[in-house]
């Protein structure tokens, strides 16, 4: 996605260990008009699924996810990253993390998510695939339909793809796919 | 806001120790068609004040702050409940969190906050005010000027609003106003 690349190239900045900081736009300040640009993109690649859900995780993911679903007049749900106390019922599962080195769980109660959700799982980066395979498994939980998973940048690098593809993940789409971060440079994939 | 406080007496679940739970709609399932009805009343609150960025605290408060941003066209920046590794410039400040009876941090990166900021705040919960005043004192760190502040929804019997008005904050503009959740019932102030 042209515009997405560009603002990559221009305001993301490499980090030592593979991490790509794109605090300007998407992590911490959010940049909400490229988000409705990114929502509609991922609204053409996935135009021939049925989906009624938006399904996302805490707390990047949220704002692209709100302004999809708002866009796909869908519901949104974003799984969290431990259960409240105040949440009596979940499906849960247990995500290492590569960056942190450490494990965390993700949660989404059984309230919402459920047999007859048809899901699109949206996050900010694909890197090693740990969060999306934690989604495949809450899915699977619940037997929810996960139909698809798009994600805004995607580190190919890490090959967060092939982990995805073997928890049977079948449409994924990223909109900026990172080939290198190798000597502080950024080497984006020409995409469509 | 009428829409939002049926949404509330339908929806909303009364937990002990004064807590709400809105989980059906803001706090892990979101509405986003409901989101852009309360942006745009926060648009209509705030109408005589020249606002250049949206700033909330993640998690939830960045599917309201999202939907505002875009529909006023302006950034949205997101205060961290820790700071990233990545992070390598930042004002924080502690806030104490009674429901949770612990501290903890938040922060903002000095990239995107400073003395040409005109900041609305929003938040999913006005309860005793504690993240309000941690913003106002981020907001004094960056030398930013806080306009305002404005919540979904607001628990009156917790006193939010008097720490944040002895905190300096002249602006509170809270849609639905909740009296009190004795007996397990939710008593809402009639708003206009």
């Amino acid at each position: 996605m042209k515009v997405l690349d560009n603002r990559i190239l221009q305001e993301g900045v490499c980090l030592t260990g593979g991490a790509l900081k794109v605090d300007f736009f998407i992590n911490h300040q959010i940049d909400p008009y490229l988000m409705k640009q990114i929502s509609i993109e991922f609204i053409r690649r996935f135009a021939d699924l049925d989906i009624n859900k938006i399904l996302t995780v805490e707390a990047s993911g949220i704002a692209v996810a709100t302004m999809l679903g708002y866009m796909m007049e869908v519901p949104v749900l974003f799984a969290k990253k431990k259960q409240p106390i105040t949440m009596s019922s979940a499906y849960h599962t247990t995500v290492h993390s590569f960056t942190k080195q450490n494990d965390y769980e993700i949660v989404v109660s059984k309230d919402f998510l459920g047999p007859n959700d048809r899901v699109l799982f949206v996050d900010d980066f694909l890197a090693f695939g740990n969060t999306g395979c934690g989604i495949v498994e809450l899915c699977r939980q619940a037997g929810a339909t996960l139909l698809g998973m798009g994600f805004i940048i995607e580190k190919e690098f890490q090959h967060g793809r092939d982990a995805l593809r073997a928890a049977g993940v079948n449409r994924i789409e990223s909109l900026s796919i990172i080939e290198s971060l190798d000597n502080g440079t950024i080497h984006l994939k020409t995409t469509k």
